[in-house]
């Protein structure tokens, strides 16, 4: 269901947007032919396997890789001593920091092992079972160290220290002694003291979540070939050809213009897999053996040893009056980064209070390093964590007020001209017209359907707010000699690329996407383009492409003005048909103006990027959740779920339901069942999909999804972006429903039923 | 060596011009990783086989398919009768015509065979050993006919008739009945029997050539995946993508935009893979598989059932005056096509007195259906058989005229200004600086070595010209973000490309051909390029190239008034540096303005085509043999061989030397040993490296180069065509130095040692 917010009445009308337009790869994807990373294999590749740090916390004393090498069919064998050690540059992983120095050491071991899986060598072989056999015999003394994996301990004085130097910076400058603390972060206007002694309730509550992977289907899985020549061919299943570029240009110390990346389909992501882990590897084997490497990860690496999604312990503290008024919020964040600096935790710091206005808000941050897995990105990094905290104490206060929780959000939401605690101004905004929209809706208003159980049921809601990513997307368009047309992008097929940039460039050029053919391009087909990651690829690619698209027909109109005798000028272009403006009977369709002026050997096309100037559009979702909660075992049975998502405008809405589905699904795990569990080593003792519990269809009500469109105020189309915010409130939802149902204000996550009953038992 | 003649003086100096730059792609090429045809599977590959007539010539009574398709393993098989029927459009294969009716049924034989191995079905089977036993399954039922693979025996009307409805076309309309005569061309000016009537001497000889093939390395590999939704991806070594692309097309009843053809390595094909034969086929076994379907030919296949080069009859008659004037030539010509209309002859008439202006001239052509394989292009095709006709005929007439054949030769040729024999008037030429320039070398004017056996030895020069191909060739130049640049070429490297093409871009970009990284893009990736063929890509995708490259650097002056803060006007690029004209010290080198004008996001990059008005750049070789026969066998053995060629202007030396080097070569297999030997049932006996002839190492000497520089008169560079012109005139060289050493004028090619002592007995 799409419903058109009144800011958008009279806008122009769209031909191709709105439409369920078939997914053009998805035969490819489902039959099995589309090329993933573990699908390709290079001519004459070796096959590649790591060696792993088994303890989450030791110095790495010595490794004596003779073994290895002195087995029949190893090729190579790599430790940190094979990388450069003085990396330098920009490193881009989307929208999780880590500095090129820290990467080098994260990809390969170095001095230290910093969380269980950390690499520490790696072996090439002409086949995956030698590989595999002599990544075994690769020895390596360890001094074992103490390990922490929980932020508060590790901030704590006394904790094992990860890195020796790291020294915490924050705006009132460096700390004076080494810490875990990477990072303190503040913000804030007005004076929040001041706002909760004017308050008539203050509540204050901590919040614990677990660490959460993205649960991708397809592993890591790339292959590299560095030639003799000094050129490095790369396939990859990254989320970024050129980010990745950069960064093995950077770790390699190679400049990027050797270096040819090729993409690959990618089987999730989620923003994991803008961080490379694996082609750094793969490039230093290849060099040393002069052959292609391939690596394909496997699940127990995937969970062990790439990133996933922070856990934190987060205070909120909220202040209002009874008629309504939010004075005064203040947060307190600690994000775990694992073993390297650079959670989300400024992310998380933007958005816990994004959808609201306090007249006095403070925040606080901290980075803080681990002994787990260095996290990555996952769909609005920091966002889910921040607004399940920011959402429960909203609506604990709320309740405390006696205020209804929506009109309290309605009173108190962000709108068009406000500024954000970073003090950035908001572009065009519907936070309120999308708490209306929900207030009014039969998901809000209808009953909530009785338990068969007897179950005390609950209804909860949750908004969420994302700024969306903006950086360069490229597309090239290109006319054929049979008037068809193709579309090249610099950005990977994550989320229906091919498709929604076919529909984009009909609409552009005033044809029919089946007249379109849209490929990836690797790095030297097509000018640089930024990761798939931030929401922001529809976004900006789509003025790509109607740059590129426009273009195009007026180098058409050039060629059809000779053919019509005519000046450029007196040359129209509408629903598909050029003419000549006094003379409407010369109408020509695009196809065959398309064919009549390539065939004597012109070629029509255009290259073009978006706008540098672009700024974020906001993205914004709402969760609707019912929920029954069994008194007896503390089990969560979710039991209807909508999801409310405004996408300025709606380029397929079955792609656009599918990622607000998907995105909720996820939240859902991450709020009732997903989380790494280690012991007291710091050893992680759930590493695999029957013990790391993610939501199955059995576990699910149908995700209903509600798309509305209030546009963007720039970019070609109006479109925002669409990935990441449905996965940030569904926690928010969902601790608000059992809240409702059981009484009991959950803090933390996963809200699992042992975690739910004991806190009914504790409440009763 | 280079000569640089007076033409050329005072011209602009290149930089990257004349140097021996390394092949950038030799080491991938030289150690395996290159992916030619063969070397390429896609995932979850078919593979087919071919059943072949063992018949050259049959009428297919019926095809019981039903064995073969229950094979286990066995996934599709193909007859005549699951391709379109109706085909129709215009038809590519570069230099040699076919209709697209004909060429449909020369794919796949629907109603007749007509020459040995023309394939009449195929089987794809889930490994190639499978497909290899099921095509022995396929029972074909053949009335055999009487076959004939002389072009003069076919011509007569009781020969037997290869297409019932074959009615020969020519200037003065079409024949009254079906014949295997396929055409009759007319040309000439002026009147020979009053030339032949003013002449002081007059020679008429009579020519016969055998088929030759081009022995290229790498068989026909092609693969090609027709997905569920239409589109069809092919990964061919063919010579052009697009030209692929479009017959495919035609052939299929696809349109072109649907079809994505990825041009793979292609190991030599010297214009006979500008013919489809393996592609459609794979692309009709996919239809019906469903799965990607590869096909690699065998040798025996490819010299039984791929496009050798036409066995000729030819006539010559020249008269000239005692002052070395030629008054009248005449020639007529009768060249095989093979079972399908399309014999070069309409090149071998264009090409026989190019070289010269007599006074009167006559040729008919005729081009005449045979039961052997189909001839294909084969380097300058037509030119090699009709200048080994025409030099052989002017050296015995000068000879008898007792006037110096190299000064008859240079007093009767062609200047600029002058006409062909088809009235088109040559473009800049230096026939007369090449003639010349040999007349002076060491080579023409040395004593000839003594032969250690105490053989007659002798020396032979002759002359052959070729108009050089145009078509349309796209480039595209793209800037990387460290200033590095990437250029994409429509052209497959057959020859050099990307070597040649990166020194090209260095010229128009002021930088190091280091700097330029060259790919080859598939038909997606870059606009129309005809096919590597005619001696022309070097010509025009230069032109292209430098249009990109001139249109880049404007960009990049545009990006860099910004940074000077003057308008762009102001910016100089001169030496590789951009400055602003009034400030010297602003310099900026390429590089470093490229990373900087990329860096925020804009992109830099320019596709163009080369101007479609281009004209054909004339290009000419000569050759001087020494040869020493021996008296008791025949056989003769060159000891010297020089070919001198006018490039126009030489990008590298050493990819213009070996191109001289392997043309040379081949035109010397063409003139002593190489030959299609059929049987009276037009069966092919010497289907095999080991039967067929092609000179090795140890048959041949160095071969000398010489490069002369007369710049063409268009073009951005003044480059004239390479590939073929030095095929062209060996034979006829050849052919003068056994006249010289043994007194004999052969009448036929292979000048095999049993031919030429057939002849020297018959001259005692």
């Amino acid at each position: 269901m799409t419903i058109e917010t009144k800011a958008n009445a009279g806008e122009r009308e769209f031909k191709q947007f709105g439409k369920r337009y078939r997914k053009v790869d998805g035969d490819d994807k489902v039959t099995g032919r589309a090329i993933f990373g573990a699908d390709f294999t290079a001519q004459g590749s070796l096959f590649a396997k790591f060696v792993r740090s088994p303890h989450a916390h030791a110095r790495i004393v010595s490794i004596d890789t003779s073994a290895a090498e002195a087995m029949p069919g190893v090729e190579a064998v790599c430790t940190a001593a094979d990388f450069p050690s003085d990396v330098s540059g920009d490193v881009d992983t989307g929208e999780v920091e880590i500095g090129i120095q820290f990467l080098a050491n994260l990809i390969m071991g170095r001095r230290k092992a910093l969380f269980e899986g950390h690499p520490v060598a790696a072996v090439a072989a002409t086949d995956v079972h030698i590989a595999e056999e002599a990544a075994r015999l690769v020895k390596v003394e360890y001094e074992v160290l103490p390990a922490v994996t929980d932020p508060i301990e590790a901030m704590s004085p006394d904790a094992p220290l990860l890195h020796e130097g790291l020294i915490a910076t924050s705006l009132s400058g460096s700390a004076d002694n080494p810490s875990n603390i990477a990072g303190h972060m503040e913000g804030g206007k007005g004076d929040v003291e001041k706002g909760f002694a004017e308050s008539d309730v203050v509540v204050e509550r901590t919040y614990r979540t677990a660490l959460v992977h993205q649960g991708y289907l397809e592993p890591e899985a790339e292959t590299v070939h560095w030639h003799a020549d000094g050129r490095i061919d790369v396939w990859a299943n990254s989320q970024g050809s050129f980010p990745l570029r950069q960064n093995m240009s950077n770790l390699l110390g190679v400049d990027v213009s050797k270096i040819k990346v090729m993409p690959l389909e990618v089987g999730g992501a989620f923003g994991a897999k803008n961080t490379p882990r694996v082609s750094p590897v793969a490039a230093i084997l290849s060099r040393k053996s002069g052959k292609p490497v391939k690596i394909v990860l496997t699940r127990e690496e995937v969970l062990k040893a790439t990133g996933p999604a922070s856990g934190a312990v987060v205070t909120v503290k909220m202040g209002g009056t009874k008629d309504g008024i939010l004075k005064a919020a203040e947060a307190r964040l600690v994000f775990g980064a694992g073993g390297f600096p650079g959670s989300p935790v400024l992310r998380g710091m933007q958005t816990i209070f994004a959808c609201y206005q306090p007249e006095n808000s403070k925040v606080d941050a901290y980075d803080v390093v681990t002994n787990a897995p260095r996290v990555a990105a996952y769909r609005a990094p920091g966002a889910t964590v921040a607004t399940f905290c920011g959402e429960s104490t909203i609506d604990e206060l709320a309740r405390e007020l006696g205020y209804d929780p929506m009109d309290f959000r309605i009173k108190n939401a962000s709108r068009e001209g406000d500024s954000n605690i970073d003090d950035e101004v908001y572009t065009r905004i519907g936070i309120v017209e999308m708490l209306e929209a929900v207030k009014a809706s039969d998901e809000y208003n209808r009953p909530i359907k009785e338990s068969a159980n007897g179950w005390p049921v609950g209804r909860g809601v949750g908004i969420g707010w994302w700024p969306c990513g903006i950086e360069i997307s490229s597309a090239r368009v290109m006319v054929n000699h049979d008037g068809g047309v193709d579309v090249a992008t610099g950005a990977v097929d994550l989320h229906g690329v091919r498709t929604g940039s076919a529909q984009v460039a009909a609409e552009t050029l005033g044809i029919e996407p089946e007249e379109v053919h849209v490929h990836t391009a690797d790095t030297e087909g097509i000018p640089y383009t930024g990761n798939a990651a931030g929401s922001r690829i529809t976004r900006t690619l789509s003025q790509a492409i109607f740059k590129a698209g426009s273009a195009v027909i007026e180098q058409m109109k050039e060629k059809m003005a000779v053919r019509f005798g005519v000046d450029t000028e007196f040359v129209e272009y509408e629903d598909g048909y050029f003419y000549a403006r006094d003379n409407q009977d010369s109408k020509v369709s695009f196809k065959d103006a398309g064919a009549a002026v390539t065939k004597n050997g012109s070629n029509i096309t255009a290259t073009a990027s978006n706008d540098p100037g672009m700024r974020p559009a906001n993205g914004y979702a709402m969760a609707v959740a019912d929920v029954e909660v069994d008194p007896d075992t503390g089990k969560v049975q979710l039991t209807d779920f909508t999801l409310f998502q405004d996408v300025g405008k709606c380029v397929n809405p079955t792609q656009v339901e599918s990622q607000m589905q998907g995105g909720a699904v996820q939240g859902i795990g991450w709020a009732l069942s997903e989380e790494y569990v280690f012991d007291d080593q710091g050893l992680m003792r759930n590493a695999s999909f029957l013990d790391y519990r993610m939501p199955t269809a059995l576990d699910l009500p149908m995700i209903g999804t509600v798309i509305l469109e209030k546009s963007a105020d720039d970019g070609a189309f109006g479109i925002r972006g669409v990935g990441e915010p449905p996965i940030i409130p569904p926690p928010a939802a969902i601790a608000n429903a059992i809240r409702d149902a059981a009484g009991v204000r959950m803090g933390m996550l996963p809200m699992s039923p042992e975690r739910v009953f004991e806190a009914m038992k504790e409440s009763e």
